[in-house]
């Protein structure tokens, strides 16, 4: 074979590659479940887990480290002592009986709104990253640049409903300022959804003020277009600063995930149904406060789930533990008919090897069988969250596609004209040109583009890459593509006047929650 | 800190690690389902499945391409025109009614029997690979002993109950004789159960003769003591050594994987439902077989499942098809109330990366969702099965324990006790110096040795090793703690003389099925 012929076969197979590879960029609708959920608890062990809540929040109660919000409990007529609140089952079962079980999210292209709720569920990117592991996947502090790019990629994913917010922390912008430039980055480079800051009460106000902007101060009061986080401190206490942004977004009628923050073992008894019994107890009281602060506000179920060794104290993610706590959480949700919001793809491998392959999938498969509607940190998650890697962010992007593939359930609507292919091809036959096979192949099975599954020598003449580099190489070639689905002109003014104003307003102190 | 004080707390932290990693080499009893299956099809596409399987089986016939089957069905009724079998469907539903629902497997250890079929599963090793990857990560041919070393590490792994037979294909042995050797090898390294050789029927004969020696011949007529596999050749097509090596399996009335094998797109239907329908025809009609040749011997309902990339042609793992597909065997496995085998921790990498990690455990979440109860290839494989990695072997069989630790379910022993800590701990507190906790750490969160969890510093400062590294390290500590669990002497020396003899009266010819 001569140089001549090397090159064409050369050129015609890195062509088909180019083909292979070449993006698909449209965002799949928010995932309807169509396989069923797995449910390990009978009624009678989800009525037990309920009774326990319940009986926690009438008996030990629960600490609002919150002036407003012990004010609020009072006037609610709960038996508020010190900062503690004890809450009568009948109290909390009426309030929480007011969040709508469905919420539809606009975002600035209606053509991604997305549904949520019930049997539809989305998946958001991961947020809060200190480091990132970049594009020569060394690890780092990220900038605001970074930020950018994570957007970016999040715009681009189609199993991506959200651009989410800070996936980085930009740490080349002070803190007080921060959550202006993070929530500006998410609504400029992508036109998907996108989650709002709830670093303080103030900060959260800030966010409300450029949704407005972008959406219409009215719109916000009929429509959900943000979504806030508020983290408890297990067990069994909320703090000011989140409890103050979660008042930020209810009074605007917008959604915060209440999520308590498990470490199992440590902050909840070392085992599954009472940590899941603790948990709810949390989750509810913070349920029934949205309702406390605007009756009928959206609301979402939520959690962070780790187990801690007892080793070295450290979270674990991807445990048989964790996954037994997600299907039981999704059952309790179900019983409250709440959304819930559960956490995807999680890790502790400090590099994108095998750890965190395994981890990251048991996680998800455990998260799609739970039945989970808002399912956060979906890509980038490594090192227990300690950074973003842009490898496993396009990886776990493409994860979330064959997750949501599965989910979606079984076709039936070809089944006759496929078992008349079984009569046509008989025994001993194939199928590869049959024209059932050419009509639906393209959608029969899902092709992954970064799972390698050539054989070893086209793999070697390939560059003998792992997923690791592939994927690096598939991030730089969609930031190369990627076209910026432009913010309307006048609101981008408006947006950038408003982070103006705010950043003269703000003192630039360098240290998180102090203007509050 | 001094050198004396660095080389104290180094010391220190390896005797913790030391300790940490020991390994604990208790097989676990067979896994015993807690969690429900993922049934994603009501009874009625259960039925649709069902009829057009028996469709298939009366109208299109599956050829068996030998003589003995032929007449054997000539014999049993069915309506044979040249080498193609019509199977009435009241023909197939008797035959397979007399296949018992359960087998206790008798290993040569009793402590390590094992159950199978409806609620109990057990883990069996990877078998078939032309490659290994070494303790040095090198990808080479094996030898006999290589596949000792895999033996021995099946034999360490609690969540692996069998040895397995050829994980690795001993080069270093003449084709003819292979099968002679690898039975020993399983036989001698491990007390645990084992699997036998299909690759003729005369290599059948000698597993089985073999089998008689190790547990006397009558034993073997009331007892189930090794399995053997039989791959279809779909679509629709049983060979003639397959069928030689069920008969020899069966008239000892030891169990056969009935196994079409399934390149979905290749040699089914691109489409999920059609192509389980014309693999549950294939599966029904070997069944049915194994009971022609002996009514009620133990039989299971097998497959192995890819689907094929329609651009190489190549199988892929872990894709959603692949998930779905085992979902809905399960249930008809279940609708027949026959034990069933799947396949586990599959995947296409040809190196241990995240890809290796994402499919593999992918496909293992899928498998125990499934209901299972023969889940084979658990541990090692990889490069589709092209070749055994010694430290994704491993680590396959540490994630084995973590998905039986899931699909065990719930335990709701120390609920009371827990909620009693909660009322104990009150708001703001935390669990790990709580009694209960100390009581209950060890079993409530499992800790998996090879996934690690430190910070990046302790990371770094234990080498900044990746998960195959640390593996590998572990299998070398194993190897090196590794006791044989000795063979009976006489017996030992029986095997060795059936060995020498068959030896001698094979011909060496190095061809597969040459001496059939």
């Amino acid at each position: 074979m001569g140089v001549q012929e090397t090159a064409t076969r050369r050129g015609g197979r890195d062509a088909r590659r180019s083909v292979r590879m070449a993006p698909n960029l449209e965002m799949l609708p928010a995932l309807k479940y169509g396989v069923p959920v797995v449910e390990p608890m009978n009624e009678e062990q989800v009525e037990r887990i309920h009774q326990a809540s319940l009986a926690i929040l009438e008996d030990v109660g629960v600490v609002f480290r919150d002036p407003i919000a012990l004010d609020d409990w009072k006037c609610a007529g709960a038996d508020v002592r010190d900062d503690r609140v004890h809450l009568d089952r009948g109290l909390v079962m009426e309030l929480i009986s007011s969040i709508p079980p469905h919420i539809t999210y606009h975002a600035r292209n209606p053509a991604k709104n997305v549904e949520l709720g019930g049997k539809d569920a989305i998946f958001v990117p991961m947020t809060g990253a200190p480091y990132l592991r970049d594009l020569e996947d060394v690890r780092r502090g990220p900038t605001i640049a970074d930020l950018g790019t994570f957007h970016k990629l999040a715009h681009m994913m189609p199993a991506l409903h959200s651009s989410a917010h800070h996936i980085v922390e930009p740490m080349d912008i002070v803190v007080a300022h921060r959550h202006l430039h993070i929530t500006y980055s998410s609504m400029k480079y992508s036109d998907k959804i996108f989650m709002g800051m709830t670093t303080s009460p103030r900060n959260a106000e800030d966010v409300l003020d450029m949704c407005a902007i972008l959406f219409g101060a009215d719109f916000l009061e009929t429509h959900c277009v943000v979504t806030g986080n508020c983290n408890g401190n297990s067990p069994l206490v909320w703090d000011q600063v989140m409890l103050g942004a979660m008042r930020a977004f209810n009074r605007r009628n917008q959604p915060v995930l209440c999520s308590p923050f498990v470490l199992g073992g440590a902050n909840t008894p070392a085992s599954t149904a009472p940590a899941v019994a603790q948990l709810n107890a949390e989750a509810l009281s913070a349920l029934a406060y949205t309702q406390v602060v605007r009756k009928g506000c959206p609301a979402i179920y939520g959690h962070y789930l780790s187990t801690v060794s007892m080793q070295s104290g450290a979270p674990m993610a991807g445990t048989p533990e964790i996954s037994l706590m997600n299907f039981m959480i999704g059952q309790m949700a179900r019983r409250y008919n709440i959304p819930w919001r559960t956490s995807n793809l999680l890790g502790g491998a400090k590099i994108f090897d095998a750890q965190a392959g395994y981890e990251s999938a048991m996680t998800m498969m455990a998260v799609l069988m739970s039945g989970a509607n808002y399912i956060w940190h979906s890509a980038g998650w490594n090192e227990a969250g300690m950074h973003c890697s842009i490898a496993k962010f396009v990886v776990d992007a493409e994860v979330c596609a064959m997750g949501y593939r599965m989910a979606e359930g079984i076709r039936w609507d070809d089944f006759e004209e496929a078992l008349a292919a079984v009569r046509d091809v008989g025994p001993g036959g194939h199928y590869l040109g049959h024209p059932h096979t050419q009509a639906n192949f393209q959608r029969a099975f899902f092709m992954p583009k970064l799972f390698d599954n050539n054989s070893i020598e086209q793999w070697k003449s390939d560059g003998s890459r792992d997923i690791k580099e592939r994927a690096l190489s598939q991030a730089k070639r969609l930031l190369n593509e990627y076209e910026e689905p432009k913010l309307d002109p006048a609101k981008d003014e408006e947006l950038r006047a408003y982070i103006d104003r705010r950043s003269r307003e703000i003192p630039a102190v360098d240290a998180l929650n102090d203007q509050y």
